[in-house]
Order: structure tokens, then C-alpha cells, then sequence
């Protein structure tokens, strides 16, 4: 056997510890993918580091290559890889000759391909042990295939290659984690069926860059200087960045399904996002205390929107996709090859503070950095050059993470020197001299103090050692990963038929790419040049809103972020208008799901909204408490009262809880509420009410043969609902149609049926309560996307 | 007669137009301090000018110079100043020869001291009107002289000196208008006395400065373009700079009197900041529409309290003090030479936004401007040098009114290109050349559109053109004045014991007046230099809060603002700890008066306070409706809720105003009060209660010999105040003293009565209900202020 005699050659040369040496066991590192690219660039320089750092640790191993390929060429395209290892600087050569020496006779190649290889490779694993009289530590198993092989493999080393009791099993995948948060959720069900989380450790290889693994701890050793200003009264904007010279040719079959928002946002950019922008744990090196943190940042971050992102798509992609993946002439690609994406946080620490990424290839420059740029809050009374003689207050404050190339071409941290000095690691990093040739955003690198590594490793030994060492906190758990996707999917759905900017590629590229913030999103600083426009590109102009008539009224029809927009938007306008002749808008809102994405839209994008000025009035209310999961009030107030400014006074949620108890007759809630409006809105006469229609016609909640409120007085009544909680209380279709204008906002495919319906029938309320709706002077408004409409 | 033969020989050379040339009558200027420093520097200037001006006007002129110096030699210090009168560049040499030899012809020098000398001076001027045939159009009294003597002038000219009827009369008052509010309330009371509102012309010089009169014509003419960036959305900050290099050497006496604030910014830097934040009237030149405008800023403007500012004084300052106004060896002078104000508005549109206005002498250079900056909303995607390059949207964008000297040396406007090009109107303003070799702000001058006036006039010959037209739009009315007093009077109040900050002049000063905002104020960047400070300027230490006990409970006690600051962040603690031990924190607070000045520091200092986690309860309400100016809750809205996040169901208003009804038993709102009390609030013993007391003893609505709530069980009572409006609703003292803490804020002369005798007294609630407040498990802590306490 040839394991049998590398193994004794190996044990001539003292390369294996004896028994007692060995005393913290063996440990059996599987490469699969052994001979690919990632394995030659990257993972055998990392597997031969961490035997040069382990060999004295008291660990004993073992480096099993596998491929698809038979033994023999298999084993002769490894050893090339092998021999072209390289030893790093900082090692003497001797040694290093050496140990290079003993790593390739401990190393071995596999065919991995049917379930007898799996069995026969870890029977040679327990044989040897037991020839050695070693004890098995754990199985490393490295997975460098593309993630259709994922679930095969995974299969066999569960069935056929797990340890023995008492040794571990981890398991290293490499993304793509999945394509958008359906298929993530797909895979990671189908590992869980294989591993257990703790078995898995999924690589992000930025998380092993060390200017980003360092964020954390930087963060945590300068609390006290960090903890006053790490908000959003200090933060003026986060920007994440990794901008690449390089293009997607000869990838272009991988990139064409996966864009750079997949390729590089959703994962590495997130990351150091989420490292800058969580609640600090109090113990930054606890993986579930990460973790948490994490989950809790992502779960602060806003809703992305299609306006939350800018795209481009360098100008040759297109016919390199067309040549690689051989696509039918006037085959238009709409893949992005650049990104930048605004991002917010509803957390106390940062609302308001924009995070910007940035990614894109074709760029003018190899860079990679995080960076937080501090408001300006001093004002300087020299004048202009004696302001910005020295560390002066009124130069910019910044501290950057650069994760390598660029100017600097190393992984550094930069703090502006007026900002203050920070505390270090001496071990790891080290204070570079202070270069006043090099500029970094506008200012002198005299400006900064900078620290760069003592050692520079690269990210896959870095994270190889990670794993040899179980530091979890280093790799992407399944909710993280999961969490992400739910973050990206959204844009990803909404961008997907987005024809991007194209771009031409380098520093041509010019002011092209440039980006601004405006009104809630991101839009490119120049008009689009007509001259770039792709020649026979033909993009899908279904984005605007279609206008035309829906049961003898106005119907406004779009995809319901464009119609939902547009709703915002005449809801501003009608508002205004009223404000400017009344002086108020009584405004009355629906509750449900339909309407919440309206709410996060008035709330982030219309600041011109006269709120100050604005009543707001329930349409209608479950008898719940207010605080009550199921409240109609409760979801008005999350997603749009607790962003914006409405006076107490101003917001009349219904009275169901009157005496602390659930909408009782004797309460005369419903009447109270009725006197209410009579008191407050001139005519009774709202000046606009917002409804939805459910799939069985009901509006408010006014459901079909309703004893109360289909017909008879103006008022406010309790009704019943077919489903839980089942007493409402609701305004009255007579009330609704006193108002100046109605507006009913009908989403999804869901109600594409009640749609077709109500497009046939005529004014039957106590059948379809919807039909009823009907303005006695005022003006009623259909706003119904495409989903619903088309089916 | 002097005058006739003047006028003889003037009506020989034809200065005179005959009585049908002269059909818009005649007027006739009256500059009262004829021969001081401004009258020699600016006056007779811009009187020339106007004569110049306005010679074929139709109108026809005389000009009296006037003082307390006999004829003699008043006449002979005044012609020469008339003999000095220089020719505009822009007058054709010829004709202005000609006209100075007129307009001296027509200027006459009086003394006027008695009562006899007005009734004489009014009386010339009737006799040549009707020997010359001339109608009489008004008269212009130019006030060139000392406060003091304002009152007495004044009713000389209206009693002795008035035109006829039919005629007008103008009456030109000079700064200063006042020393506080107090004081320019009297003086303008007494001017009151003799002149209508329409009569004065309060002269601002800075309203006649080219470049700050085109604010208002400037924000109008480019409205679409700036209307929708003039905002908190888009703007940074708001800068008004008055720098000058002289110090007040020699004017000492005027200067320790007065300091940088009255002189600088409570009327130069207030009026240019106030043309750039109020709302745009629609026509910009209706002086009754600007004034309502500028009433609203001044109304939107948050209080300034003392650390609102940074003071400085000049090291020479001192010694100039005593040399000339020959002070006693160790008189320490605290009036500043140099201030830096932060004043922030709650407007919509300028919520947030830093206006800063800074003034000071012996500074570094002499340069005055006003300054918006405009937030960078931009990213640019190319590296360093590409995205500097041309007008890159990554460059400051900022518009500068510059007011003169400085670098450009003359009035200008500067519009950074990469923001728009102006709409500027050709007669009166050019563009400049833009020269690269300057730098304002860091840019190069070529980064900007700049335009500068095509004439360019000195502020007084504005002015005194706009006297001559009656535009009243370019001069501080009565209103205009007291609003700003009244803004800035208890900033000098508070800040009149402050030591300022020495600094040794000129370009010495370095960084040592720069500044920067934190929490709300402003403080000096750089630490305060040991070696600069005063030798022997003890300085008064009574700033910090002193702690002992009273009533057997502490005491803290200070300076009312020191102690409003000290209890707002002992309640933040008190928050902190509830919500860390319990998730919640139940707060309940007295209205009235004395706790504004708390909310509005909690609103602006407390950003760490957990107010998501908070509930406000009320202590005590009026039985008014809660919209009601007596509401308590209304103040406590106003001042603290609308500009914080308390959920909406957190907070408590007492139901005063049930079935829309003012506390009527049967509604039983207390009752329904105790019951949300005992409901949310565990073992009803709310964590925090904030009361004050009354000079009658009273606490809460709970008052002397009270049938309700001084005894009895915990709960909420309707009680009967002695002063309107006489219903109330309150916490009873058994409910009060269940809490964790209760806090008595005291505050003012007015409570030292009460003070003295609660320090005397024991538990007599039936007496004094405070004195019954005494928690039986919680903690008490008086807050009183050192006027409540020593009187």
C-alpha cells in the first residue's frame, strides 16, 4: 500500500512524533478538489503553513488530495502543486527545506468518486492509526468542488468517512452558499441532513483578510475612545469597497448566473459591514456572541428597495458572455458587473447613517478597504492655511480598514492622528512610517497613523489555521448565511430585469460610475450617455406605471414597488394639498400586510410630508390590545408613526381596549370613536381614506353580509370576521364614502382572482363589501399591481 | 441769515431746480453728529452720493449738519470734513466737481442743543421752502450720536421739529438699540413716545452691505434650483463670520461694556443668518412680508444656554481696560472680544442643521462671510486623483456670500460649479475671472462660479439710499430688534460671570480658538493652556453643583442651568439602571414652568436615554383639553415628546377630556388613571417622580387643606386649585410616595420664600402638601437652585 510506505519513510525521518509526542492525536486533513484552482493558488500553501506552524503542537498529520481523476494522474498533477510550495520569508530556509520535505511525504492522493472510495479512504485512516498506535484527533474535510458536488459528497463522508467516537468532524465549504435565499435555505437543509452546525465551517475568505479580522478586535481594545463616537451623531458614512481591474473573462459561465452583488456584496462586504456595524459583544472572540450580534445588525437593516442600488455592466461583458456561454446574437445580458448599494440601520446607534457598497470589476484600481468617516463637527477660526497646518480638528476624521493593494499595497489600519492614537497589538501589528508622498482619500498618509501586519498572511492560511483551531467565529454559521440572503434577496428580486449602466472599463470609466444619495436611494451622478447605450439593447420598459380604468374609476398599475412609490407620492400630493387649503388631512389607514411596504415608504422618502399637519385615523381595528401582535395600530406604528412626527394629539387609534377590556358594547367604543371624527373632521369627511381588498371581497373590515355598516349612518361599527381575532371594529362604507378621496391598493397574485371578479360585478356590498365603495362627491383611485391584475 | 445767502447762491449756479422741475418737493436731511468719527467716515459720503444720485430726482435737498458745538467752530471742523468728499470711480470727474461744489452749498451746520435751537432749525427750513415756492416732500433726522442722548433728541424733534402735514418724517437711529431686552424694550417704549413705527429707520450697517442684501434676491431668483436643497436633508451646516484684526484699543470704554455678542452678533451676524434660514416670502422686497418671515425664524430658534458658546478675550484686553477706563489694579474684565455660537432652529427645515455664528478681534485676518454647506451625498467610484479632477460631485459644495476683504477683498458671491450656475442679475452683479491661484476654503477660486458687484458701494450710501426711498425692508423694526434681543439676552445672561478664554492675538492664536460641537454645545478644541491663563484672574468657581442635605433628604444645589444639566443626567441614570434591572422605566412628571428648561436639556443633551423603554406618566393635569396652552401635557409635548421617540403607547396623558367632557366624575377618569397605574406599572410604585413646589406649598395638583389625596389610599384624585383653571386631576400623596425616587426641582427668587420656611417645618401635608412627600422605600432628593435656596 502506498499510504503504508510514505508513512514509513515519513516516521524514518522523524517527521511523525512517536505515541507519546503525539499525545494530542492525529489529525487527517482531506483536500477534495486537490488539483483546481483554488486548492493551487491558495489551500496547499495553507495546509503546508499550518503543518510548518503545527508540527511541534503535539498533533500528528496527514494530507489526503482527492479528485475525480484516477490515482495516477491525479497524483502526478498534485505533486506539481506540491512541489512548487513555497516557504514564506519569515521562515528560516533550512527548516523549511525540511519541513517541506516531510509535508510532501505525508501527503497522498485519492479518487474520491463512489461510496467504496469514501469507505476505503477512511478505513486507511483508521488502519494506519492503528499501526502508529495513535489516537484519531479529527477529520478535516476541505470542500474546493463547485457546490452541485456538494450534496453527493456530503452524503458519503456522513455515511462512510465520519471518525471514530471521540474525534471530531469538520467539514470546509467554500461559496456559493446558494443563489438567493430559497436555494441557500435548500442547501443548508440538505447539509443539515449531513452535518451538524457545529461540523460546518463555511469560508468567507475575508473574514480571514486580517485588516477585517481585525475590525472586531480593534473595536473592542479601543472602546473607550470608540464607545462616544461610534454612532450616528459622530458617524457622517460607512463605506465598504472592492474595486477590481480585472474583468470576468473566461468566468463568464459562473458570473453570467451570479453578478457581483451575489458575487462579492451578499458575502464579503456584508461581512465587514456587519463587523463595523454590530453591538461590540463584551467577549469579541465568543462565535455564538458574534453570532447574535450579527443576527441582531441584520435584522436592524432597512428593507432594500431597487432605488437602494446603482448597476453597471462593463461594456465588452456582454460579448464575452456571448462567445463563452455561445448565447443566440442579441442575446442581452443584464448581469451586473458593478454595484454600489445604500444600506441603513433603524438601530438607535445608526439611523440615518448611510452604509454605502461598492464593488464592480473593469475599475481603474486593484483596492479593497472599510472605512468611517466621522462627521465634521469643529469649526476652525484660522484661516485656510493655517487650518490645515499639522493635525488640525478640521481635517477629515476617518479610520480605515484597508484590506490590501492599492496605494498602500498592504493590509493596514489607518486612524487620522486628529482623531486619536489607537491601541494596537504589538504582536501582530506594527506602526509603518508615516510616508507624506502617499495619498489616502485627500490627505497625506502623515496624516494617519498606520499599522500594518507584522506578518502578512494571506486569508486562506489564516483561515486554515482557524479551523485547525475550531475558532468558529471566523466562518459563516447556516443563520448568518441565511440571514444575508434574506437581507439580498429582495434587491435581487427587484433588480433582476434592471438593464445596468454600461461602463467601459478602466480609468475611462471617469466620473461614469459616480453615485449620489438621493431622497431614501442611490442614483448615478451623470445622465446616462447616450452614446454608451447598447446599440441593439432593447430593455424592458414595463417598470412604468400604466393608467387606465378599473370599475368605471382611475386605475393606477405598475410592479408594486413602482406602484407603491407612486402611491406614496400622490398620497404627499393630496396632503399637501389639503394641508395648503385646510390647513389639516384627516387621513385614515388600513391595517394588514398590503400597506406596510406603503408605510416604509412615506416614512423613508417623503420628508416633505406636512405630518405636523396630518390626523392620522384607523380604517379599521381588530379587538386586540394595542400593543397586541395582531394590532392594526401596532404595524401603523412600527412601520410608519415611530419614524415620523405626528402630534399625540393628532394620531386616533381605535378605542378597543376602553376600560382595559376588548371592544364591550357598553364601552360605546365604536360611538366614541364615531363622535371623534365628528368633533375633528370638518363634514365628517376624511380627506383621504387608504383601503385593501381581501381575496372574499371584504374592505375595511366590512365583511360580505355584514350585519352593521354596509349601509345605513355614517358611523363607526363593530363587525364580525370569519377569521381571528374575529370582533373588529371598523368605519362604516357610508363614512368611507363621504371622504374627498379613497384610495385601495390591491397587491400580489393572491388577489388576482377577487380582481378579475370585481372587475365584472356591479354594486353588490353585501355580497362583495369592496363594490360598495363609492364616493358621494369625492374621488375614488384603484391602485392595483401587475401581480393582481395579470394574474 | 446763513441759510438764505446759501440758498442764493445755490439757485445762481442752478443747484436748485425751479419749483416746477422740483415737483416732487423738497427734503431736507438733518445728520444730528455732524462731526463725529461716522458722520466723517460714511456719513457725508453717502449723503454726497445721494445728492449725486438723486440730483435730477425732481426732488430738491438741503443738508444740515448739527451738534452741541457752537457755530463757530462747528461749522469750521465740519466743512472740512465736506471739503474731503471724494468722487466715485464710476462719476465722471467734471460733474462731480461740479455737484461737490453744490452739495456743499446746500450743507449748513447748526447747533442744536435747546429746545429753542429745533423750533429755530424748523423754522428756517418753512421760510426758505416758502420764499423758494418749494413744497416741503420730508425731512430726514440722521442720529449719529450716543445712546443717552436719544431720548432727549427725539422729543426736541417731535414736539419742535415735525414737517407739515403732508410731508414725512424719517428718523435714523444708529446702534446700539439697547444693551438686553430690558433695556431696548424701554428705549423702545420711550421712542414709542414720539415717533410711529413707519417714522424709524433703525440702521443694521450690515443690511446695506452689498453681498448680505442680496441673500433674499438671491434665495429668490434661484428658487428652483435651491428650493429643493435648502434643507436639513441637504444642508451641513450654516456659517456667519465676522473676523477682524483690529482690537478695541481706545474704545474700551464703549467695548466693557458692550463685548463681542451686542456688538457683532446679536445684530450683523443675526440678520444675515436670519436672511438665509427664513422661509422665502413670495416677494422678497414687501418689508411687512420679510418681517413676518423673520418673526418666524427668530420663533423657530431653540433657547441658547451657556454652552451654546465659546468665549474669548484677547490677552492685551485686560490691561486696556484698566489703562483707560483706569480700573483698579486686579479688576479682572470677563466681557469677551471673541464668540463662537451654535444655534440650532426646529423648524421642518432646519431641524438639526448647526448654524454657527463667530465674531472676534485681534484675530488672524479680516474677513466677514456667510456660508452654506451642503452635505456630501456623493461617491465617487474613480480613485484620488481622478474623482479631484474638474468639478467632481466629490468636491465641497457650498454657496458664500462674501461680505469683503479676506483674500477676494471685495463683496461677492461664490457658487461651487459642481452645484448649479446662478441666476444673477446683470445690471448690478458680474462674474469674475476665475483665478486659480487663490483659495477659499480650501478650493481653488477656479472651482466656483463668482460674481461681484458691478458698483461697488459702501454699506452707508446703500442705506442712505434706501432711507431716501423709504425701503423700511433694509431696516430693524421695533419687532425685529426685541425678537433678537429677547434670543440672545439669556445666553449674556448666562455667560456674564463666565471667564473667557485668553488668547494672544493675531496669528498666534494658532488652534487655540478653534472649536467643535459636542452634545448639543460648544467647546474649545484644544484644553485650555496653563501658561495662557490670567496670573492673577481668580476666577469665580461657584459653577459646580454643591450637595448637602434638606428636609433630611440630599440636596443638590447650583446655578439653575448647572443644576438642570445635573438632574437631566441623574434621571438618565435612573433610566439607564430601571431598564437594565426591570426592561421599563415609569416616569412621571409635573408640568408648569419651572421643568421646561429640563425637557428641552433632555431633548437635546440625552441621546442615551432608553426613551424606547420609557413610559411617561403625567403628575398632575388641568381639566382642559390636552390642545388646550394650559395643558400641562401640551408643554410637556411641546418641549420634550415631539422631539424624542417614546412609543406611543408608553405615554400616559391623564384623561381629562372623556366623551370630550372636562372631568366629569361620572367619566371617572382618575379612576380609570390609577387603573392603567396599577395595570402597567408594578406595585403602582412608578421608578421616578419629578414634582416641584408651589409658593404656597403645593405639589402636584395637590394643594393646602385639599379635601383629596393628602391622605387615604394610593390612587389618583380630581382636586380644586385656587387659581384658574380651578379643576385638576393629580397623583395623591400615598401614590406618590410608593415610588422608587422622587425628585423636587425648585427653581428662582420666586421659591426662596418657601424654601427658607420648608427648611424650618416638619411633616404638615394639611399645611404645606410637600412637606407630606416622603417616600416610605424610594429615595428623595431636592433640587434647588442657588436663588431658590440663598434668596
Amino acid at each position: 500500500k502506498m499510504l503504508g510506505r510514505v508513512l514509513c519513510t515519513v516516521l524514518f525521518v522523524g517527521a511523525f512524533p512517536s505515541p507519546a509526542e503525539a499525545s494530542q492525536g492525529h489529525i487527517s486533513v482531506v483536500l477534495l478538489g486537490a488539483t483546481g484552482d483554488l486548492a493551487k493558488k491558495y489551500l496547499w500553501q495553507g495546509l503546508f503553513q499550518l503543518y510548518m506552524d503545527q508540527v511541534s503542537s503535539g498533533h500528528s498529520f496527514t494530507f489526503h488530495g482527492a479528485a475525480l481523476a484516477a490515482l495516477e494522474p491525479g497524483q502526478r498533477q498534485m505533486f506539481e502543486v506540491l512541489k512548487k510550495l513555497s516557504c514564506p520569508a519569515d521562515e528560516a530556509p533550512d527548516r523549511c527545506a525540511v519541513l517541506k520535505d516531510q509535508f510532501l511525504k505525508l501527503s497522498q492522493y485519492h479518487q474520491l468518486k463512489t461510496a467504496e472510495n469514501y469507505t476505503a479512504l477512511s478505513r486507511e485512516i483508521e488502519t494506519l492509526l492503528r499501526q502508529e498506535g495513535l489516537k484519531e484527533a479529527g477529520r478535516i474535510f476541505y470542500f474546493s468542488v463547485p457546490p452541485f458536488a456538494y450534496t453527493e459528497i456530503a452524503q458519503h463522508i456522513n455515511s462512510s468517512c465520519r471518525p471514530p467516537a471521540g474525534a471530531w468532524l469538520r467539514v470546509v465549504l467554500e461559496k456559493p452558499f446558494g443563489h438567493d435565499l430559497q436555494s441557500a435555505q435548500q442547501l443548508a437543509a440538505e447539509l443539515a441532513g449531513f452535518f451538524r452546525e457545529e461540523e460546518m465551517y463555511r469560508v468567507d475568505h475575508y473574514l480571514g483578510k486580517q485588516a477585517v479580522a481585525h475590525i472586531l478586535p480593534f473595536r473592542d481594545q479601543n472602546r473607550q475612545f470608540l464607545d462616544p463616537i461610534w454612532n450616528r451623531h459622530h458617524v457622517e458614512r460607512v463605506e465598504v469597497v472592492l474595486k477590481e481591474t480585472v474583468d470576468a473573462k473566461g468566468r463568464t459561465s459562473f458570473y453570467e448566473q451570479y453578478g457581483v452583488i451575489r458575487d462579492v456584496l451578499q458575502n464579503h462586504l456584508t461581512e465587514a459591514l456587519m463587523f463595523l456595524i454590530m453591538e461590540l459583544p463584551a467577549n469579541v472572540s465568543s462565535a455564538p456572541e458574534v453570532l447574535q450580534h450579527k443576527l441582531q445588525a441584520f435584522q436592524s437593516l432597512w428593507g432594500l428597495e431597487r432605488s437602494s442600488a446603482v448597476l453597471g455592466q462593463y461594456q465588452a461583458y456582454g460579448s464575452q458572455v456571448q462567445e463563452e456561454l455561445q448565447e443566440a446574437w442579441g442575446y442581452v445580458s443584464t448581469t451586473p458587473t458593478f454595484a454600489g448599494v445604500l444600506i441603513h440601520s433603524d438601530s438607535l446607534r445608526w439611523e440615518g447613517v448611510p452604509f454605502l457598497l461598492t464593488s464592480g470589476k473593469a475599475l481603474d484600481e486593484r483596492v479593497g478597504y472599510a472605512r468611517v468617516l466621522f462627521k465634521n463637527r469643529a469649526h476652525c477660526t484660522q484661516s485656510g492655511t493655517l487650518r490645515d497646518a499639522g493635525h488640525s480638528q478640521c481635517k477629515p476624521k476617518q479610520i480605515i480598514f484597508h484590506f490590501g493593494h492599492g496605494a498602500l499595497n498592504t493590509p493596514a489600519v489607518l486612524v487620522s492622528r486628529n482623531l486619536f492614537q489607537p491601541a494596537m497589538p504589538r504582536e501582530s501589528w506594527k506602526e509603518a512610517e508615516a510616508r507624506s508622498d502617499l495619498h489616502v482619500f485627500g490627505q497625506p498618509l502623515s496624516d494617519f497613523y498606520v499599522y500594518s501586519p507584522v506578518k502578512e498572511r494571506d486569508a486562506y492560511s489564516v483561515l486554515i489555521s482557524h479551523i485547525y483551531h475550531g475558532r468558529k467565529d471566523f466562518f459563516i454559521t447556516t443563520e448568518n448565511l441565511l440571514a444575508s440572503w434574506a437581507f439580498w434577496t429582495p434587491l435581487l428580486d427587484s433588480t433582476s430585469r434592471q438593464p445596468p449602466r454600461l461602463y467601459p472599463g478602466g480609468v475611462e470609466n471617469q466620473q461614469l460610475l459616480d453615485f449620489e444619495m438621493v431622497s431614501g436611494g442611490l442614483a448615478f451622478t451623470l445622465a446616462e450617455p447616450a452614446e454608451l447605450l447598447s446599440p441593439g439593447g432593447q430593455m424592458p420598459s414595463d417598470f412604468k406605471a400604466i393608467q387606465s380604468k378599473f370599475r368605471q374609476s382611475p386605475l393606477v398599475s405598475a410592479w408594486a414597488e413602482d406602484l407603491i412609490s407612486r402611491l406614496a407620492s400622490d398620497m404627499e400630493e393630496a396632503a399637501v394639498r389639503s394641508v395648503a387649503r385646510s390647513g389639516q388631512f384627516h387621513l385614515a389607514l388600513s391595517g394588514g400586510s398590503s400597506p406596510v411596504g406603503l408605510f416604509q415608504r412615506l416614512a423613508r422618502h417623503h420628508y416633505g410630508f406636512p405630518w405636523q399637519h396630518t390626523h392620522v385615523w384607523l380604517v379599521d381595528e381588530r379587538c386586540v390590545p394595542l400593543t397586541d401582535g395582531e394590532s392594526n395600530f401596532l404595524g401603523l406604528h412600527q412601520h410608519l408613526l415611530q419614524h415620523i412626527r405626528v402630534p399625540y394629539f393628532n394620531i386616533h387609534p381605535m378605542p378597543v381596549h376602553l376600560h382595559r377590556r376588548l371592544c364591550v358594547e357598553e364601552d360605546r367604543g365604536a360611538q366614541l370613536y364615531a363622535e371623534d371624527i365628528v368633533a375633528l373632521v370638518a363634514n365628517a369627511s376624511f380627506d383621504l381614506v387608504l383601503l385593501g381588498v381581501g381575496t372574499d371581497g371584504h374592505t375595511a373590515s366590512l365583511f360580505p353580509r355584514s350585519e352593521h355598516g354596509l349601509d345605513g349612518a355614517p358611523t363607526v361599527v363593530l363587525t364580525e370576521s370569519p377569521v381571528k381575532p374575529h370582533q373588529r371594529m371598523s368605519l362604516s362604507l357610508p363614512l368611507i364614502n363621504r371622504a374627498r378621496q379613497v384610495f385601495v391598493l390591491v397587491l400580489g397574485k393572491g388577489k388576482h382572482e377577487i380582481t378579475t371578479l370585481l372587475s365584472r360585478v356591479g354594486h353588490e356590498p353585501r355580497k362583495w363589501p369592496i363594490s360598495g365603495v363609492s364616493p358621494s362627491s369625492g374621488q375614488l383611485v384603484w391602485y392595483v399591481d401587475y401581480e393582481a391584475l395579470l394574474g
